[in-house]
């Protein structure tokens, strides 16, 4: 099956969301959701990279769900916020790279073109 | 024009960053960028709901453009850690709609399917 | 008992952190663990202002439990970088009242000093 | 001059604060404002240790200068919910030296005690 789309994506948390009468979380209430879930990341990833041994009886998350998690919740914010991921994605890969080309060291095949 | 998909928006960062010697950063690097930025949409949340006044001469920035600042971060995260932003988005979907559909008040339309 | 000072507690935490072989972590896991424990603050913050309801069998904690180690996490960074909390903390004092002065409504009383 | 104590700081924060209609903000906006300073404190550290170069004209902040405005705003935010800095503290560091001490290589001098 093919990849959604940000649209899709978008379009998916809306239809969960619209089910419930609290409907999306004020802004501050979503910036503290997103501070405690890259918290959860965070700690994935230490426990990954192995600088922080978990606790007894800890339980413990993959990166990998702790990144889907995040995800999810940006997703909600861009929805509550009527921000295009598509357009803010694509703007910032566009900043980025007119901005930071000469940040870094270019491979040499680069170079050439 | 429709809207990228994840595995795009993943192959498009790719792209990018395969241009440069310095490749991807490091998992704990890559996660001291993603805490900047979420500041960075923090303070832009701030200033937009009105609670936090901008110092004289502070370069503000949108909501819009510090999120998708996030976003092409968590898509350059996911690239090193060989996620599929589609499964883990697609996961965490799943694992929400499975837990958390009496955590919320559920709309008469619904109560009734 | 009277509080502890800044330069007590950090003594404090020296001379926990000395009795291991591990001793103190790099910059960049402390801030992995800085960003874990503001996480679970934000947490701890939502469950008090009730705006997330905890999940069945989750382990809450108080937001002064949170602020605690948060803290401690603040003084073992201080230590590793040799910062002196009491510097630091007077220096931001400092900046912060000839900053902000005019940032906000001062109170009449003062108005008339 | 001797250290400031914990108690005292939170003292000089509160006079600061006294002086403004505005008072402590409420807790999610202070949260906004740590997320914000972990922030700006993560770029310092990227900056320090050599994994980011700074953007050009980009305004570079010293760690201890971001580690203090950080720990003004956790000073801010303990008074704004009546926590005592030391209290949290000594409870925290308590909790770590009796749940901690088998999570890490003992020094030999110490095994021997």
């Amino acid at each position: 099956m093919s990849s959604l789309s940000f649209d899709e994506a978008q379009k998916l948390v809306d239809n969960w969301i619209s089910k419930f009468e609290e409907g999306y979380f004020p802004p501050l209430v979503q910036l503290a959701r997103l501070i405690e879930e890259l918290g959860e990341l965070s700690r994935a990833i230490s426990h990954q990279t192995g600088v922080k041994i978990p606790k007894q009886n800890e339980n413990t998350h993959s990166v990998e769900e702790e990144f889907g998690d995040l995800l999810f919740l940006m997703t909600c914010f861009a929805n509550a916020q009527n921000i295009s991921m598509n357009d803010a994605f694509t703007q910032a890969l566009n900043k980025i790279e007119s901005r930071d080309t000469s940040r870094w060291t270019l491979k040499k095949d680069f170079n050439h073109v």
